[in-house]
């Protein structure tokens, strides 16, 4: 397993040894990891990464070469290194499942843990987060999009690199897509990998009609044929058609085409007729060619019949988005023995921090979809015999009370202790959480353009603490 | 080292099972490596990521794990697995080095190996050179906007997944920034790894001039101060300069401030004007906030006092356009014993590739700077004693005559029968000899927007045989 413990931002080591210098470093410190509100037109944002970040904790440690390194830069003493060599994650971590369905302001990860040791994860932990998160939250818009039809992925040769093909596929599954075509991603996730043939397959035959003969030889019971390398309906589906008979006489019933150029709704239409014409109404149609969610959305709109889409650089990248933009912020640090709330100010409201060690509940409808979220101080319960009345952290006379609801924690315990509490699930069983996570939300969050904003509010303790922190803050 | 063998689009391995299946697997075949028209605004590439190839090929086999893995998936016979089993690289690889200026339509990578190997590394190449390459060319622009201000890579956390941060940031020193802030790219490659405090270091004193001392403290020899946490013009500066003056009492010069948030241009004036005034002309400004090519310039043009600009998400996730849409397509294959050049063919004219097994020359004028690129057959040389007429491959009435020119293949021999005959130089070196590639281009190519377009143009033969194969084409 690969060590990514130098993973990191040199001002995190600079910071440590500043706090060991000065003996703090010991000091519990408590930081929300979360994102502010999204830059892209997405209401919720899809959870992931946490697998890799428990591997990245569990193997957090420093070798000796590493340490060599770090001597080699003539910033820090031998003393520090020293206790580099020892440095493990002893502290806690909660954190909302892979698959949960978040929004911006409210902690995916909280992490308790001395100074030192919360300060060294920082980097990774957003670096491998808000990767995940984003193309997950990214799949599911395009499965949206896709309205019962099937989305893969196809981007590894687009990627932002090895790891973000790997993950960002894996990512994808989570957020709804059907299989990739990344065959180690496949290999390290059990999920379904799909691929056929390309253009240069076609190429490399004297003519169309024996490639795909070539290619139904070899595939009978799984042939699908890329028909746009010379004339999509003049020569590519009139051949697929004619390799179709073939194979049904031999007994075996194709998959389908692949469209991956041209009008997509046209020829998809078009290639249906001849299809079902011919006798293969089972047949199915994927497409490729530049797919977004928004592309998607207008296929469907038009009428095309594509039951596939195959989407690659939109979909690995996050084009238009390529960032979560995920923060990791101090909320409370230990001073003389006791943990005192922090608050980060800005000029930005927005960018104002929720203080204190905090966690999250979501609220249901007795329809069992989600209403709001509610963030409050660790020590608070909320009591569902009860009528519950939220109120909007900005504008506070927009209240809502619920009479009929349930009330569900989002963070679950990861590391406690420094010791591991929590187990991943199959991969599958994550996508199959994050589609359930989906159905609590309503359409209107969900829909591409102009979603409905979702309510995240503060408890009225926790309100009140961030109330009085600006107050002090504006004293000072 | 990673094995990335089984990185790959499970088509690659269909048809690599299809080719082995009707006995053609062992044909040579010819594939270049290329992107078209680039999306961004740029004329030009800064060709990155041959080092990891390298690894990648040098690396390139199964083990029975993948193997096994691959049986289960019920595509693939036995004898094929076992064919796999045999498979490294044997092939021939020509590239242009790392840091070469590189231009549309024209091959960075050329492979001429068997088929089955030709097609296997397609999908790894195009995700390491399309990533690194994308994120070279980004930094080059934001060196260049800068203007002899140095440009600091501190994306980490924003890059998608571990390897975009870590290779994205060798990328961007390659492209010309002057360090990272990722201690771990640092240690791989030896380069220099900047930073110094955040704002979570300030939050976590009593108050902002107790943070500025303990760092001193910790970093008397290389302080530099985050200013912004709070105030920057009535506390932040003042401070840092309250511990400037202690520190050169101490008989220690300050590095300097970095602003991070706020007007830049009007802060970095005001705070150079308070720097001097208090008897540090020499303290540097780093600023940084969201910084892309477009701001930085901007910023020059009015004026801003910044020093260095510390850089995040647009440079390691290439924002705008976050992949560079790099190809790989068949353009020779043996038939019957002897290569045959091929062609793809495709509505859209731009899509046309250029057959046949060829080079790259660049031409340059008697001063150095480069005129024009020639792609030709790999038979052809170039005669730099007589005047040289080369023509637009699309308009073929623009031509232009060269007399007083040199000329210099850009493909050099990678891998001849399947060993290594090159070695990556190092990563400084690398650097360097983009900047020496960079000024060999005029400043039209170079500008930020609308850049002139550069000539990538077909010497008279291979024009001759891309005609009379689209001819021959046309004829069907």
């Amino acid at each position: 397993m690969r060590n990514l413990t130098m993973m990191t931002d040199l001002y995190q080591l600079t910071m440590m040894y500043g706090y060991y210098k000065i003996n703090t470093h010991k000091r519990q410190a408590v930081f929300d990891l979360f994102f502010r509100k999204r830059n892209v037109n997405s209401a919720y944002a899809i959870a992931a990464g946490l697998e890799q970040v428990m591997e990245y904790i569990d193997n957090l440690h420093f070798s000796e070469e590493d340490l060599e390194y770090l001597n080699s830069l003539n910033l820090f003493d031998n003393d520090f290194l020293d206790l580099l060599r020892e440095l493990r994650f002893t502290g806690e971590m909660y954190a909302v499942p892979e698959g949960t369905v978040v929004f911006p302001d409210e902690p995916l990860v909280r992490v308790k843990a001395p100074l030192i040791e919360a300060q060294l994860i920082e980097t990774a932990l957003l670096n491998i987060i808000n990767h995940q998160t984003l193309i997950a939250t990214k799949a599911s818009r395009m499965v949206y999009a896709a309205q019962g039809g099937s989305v893969l992925e196809f981007g590894l040769r687009r990627a932002q690199g090895p790891d973000a093909g790997i993950y960002g596929a894996r990512a994808a599954i989570i957020g709804g897509c059907s299989a990739t075509s990344n065959v180690l991603t496949g290999q390290m996730f059990g999920i379904p990998v799909k691929g056929t043939h390309s253009h240069s397959w076609v190429m490399s035959f004297p003519d169309e009609l024996s490639a795909f003969r070539a290619y139904a030889e070899a595939f009978p019971d799984s042939c699908l044929l890329l028909v746009d390398t010379y004339n999509t309906l003049k020569s590519g589906i009139p051949n697929a058609i004619t390799v179709f008979k073939e194979l049904r006489e031999k007994g075996y019933e194709p998959v389908g085409i692949r469209l991956d150029s041209g009008d997509l709704a046209y020829l998809s239409k078009k290639a249906r007729e001849m299809l079902d014409k011919a006798g293969f109404p089972n047949a199915k149609i994927v497409a490729s060619s530049d797919l977004d969610e928004e592309l998607i959305w207008d296929l469907k709109a038009q009428g095309a019949k594509i039951d596939i889409y195959g989407v690659g650089t939109s979909l690995i990248t996050s084009k238009g988005n390529p960032a979560l933009g995920g923060v990791y912020k101090m909320a409370a640090e230990e001073v003389d023995g006791r943990m005192v709330p922090k608050i980060k100010i800005s000029d930005n409201p927005d960018k104002v921090t929720n203080p204190g060690y905090k966690k999250v509940f979501r609220l249901y409808n007795g329809k069992g979809k989600a209403v709001a979220d509610l963030i409050t101080l660790e020590e608070e319960e909320i009591d569902i015999s009860k009528p519950l009345t939220i109120f909007d952290p900005v504008n506070t006379w927009k209240r809502m009370t619920l009479y009929d609801f349930t009330a569900r924690e989002l963070l679950v315990p990861i590391y406690l202790n420094g010791k591991r509490v929590y187990e991943s699930p199959d991969l599958m069983k994550i996508q199959e959480y994050a589609k359930s996570e989906l159905d609590t939300l309503w359409e209107e969050y969900k829909r591409l353009k102009n979603p409905h904003v979702y309510k995240v509010d503060l408890s009225q303790k926790l309100y009140d603490l961030k109330q009085q922190l600006l107050k002090e803050y504006s004293m000072k």
